[in-house]
């Protein structure tokens, strides 16, 4: 029997299933504690009045077995806006058909519509399968650059000294 | 005499100011032919009525010498909003006098107002004087993670492809 993999846009009562899935992909990443977001969070971030990050859901036969966060960035180079892919995720016993090609896809398709110029992610290091899904896709590492992060402390420090 | 630095929110009559620092910044990037962006994309990008990113121009006693651009991008591991600087520059003979601090300053403290959890950007890894400013405010260079971008032909290609 051939499974049915769909890629839809996400709604709002998905987020329960997106929390999940959430958490599962930080795990993946080492990192489950850094992965803090309420529902409401999640709600409010995604399907809020004020909302900038939209999300997908892949499914198989009706089931959700992934997910995939993204924004929209901009290039001063370009004149355009990207689109940029926070989180990518397919649960593991569900790998291997083809939905996290089937998210990764529906994302550049919706790069070519609205006329976006990159469509860019980060990938840890480590993580060999998704640099070899990724090249495979035709996507090259920015090797010369690196992102710098101010956060928590550090951030409330520098914004409140003179 | 001392002089006067103030970061303001930048205004549609910048464009043609913002355009020639974006090149200024690409020349010293190495990479001025990838500057391609018109005024009009500008003019579209920062101002028009679905644009998602926003510009700072820094003056010294009135006359513009940087700007920065940003946008917000978002964590699904905060379920928050962050800041995303995509560009800072001071045009070199203007460099010194705080001009890139008020600018990284400016952007730390709006993090603050709107409740973003991280503020974050990229570095060229030779750019030293650069490296060594952003480590002195406090931010730390995410080196486990590489951007990967699937742009021009290679996008197309991905994205037409069954």
């Amino acid at each position: 029997m051939k499974t049915m993999i769909q890629v839809r846009s996400a709604e709002i009562g998905d987020v329960a299933t997106i929390r999940r899935l959430i958490v599962e992909l930080a795990r993946y990443e080492r990192a489950e504690h850094e992965a803090r977001a309420t529902e409401a969070q999640l709600r409010e971030g995604l399907f809020g009045e004020r909302a900038t990050a939209h999300a997908l859901i892949c499914e198989c036969d009706g089931e959700p077995i992934g997910y995939a966060v993204y924004f929209f960035n901009y290039s001063t180079w370009l004149g355009r806006n990207g689109i940029y892919l926070e989180d990518l995720y397919v649960t593991p016993e569900q790998r291997g058909q083809g939905a996290g090609k089937a998210l990764l896809k529906h994302l550049a398709r919706l790069a070519m519509a609205k006329d976006c110029g990159r469509f860019e992610w980060a990938v840890l290091d480590w993580n060999m399968p998704a640099i070899e899904f990724y090249r495979a896709a035709g996507a090259r590492p920015m090797d010369e650059w690196t992102v710098y992060r101010l956060e928590g402390q550090a951030l409330r420090d520098f914004a409140e000294t003179e």
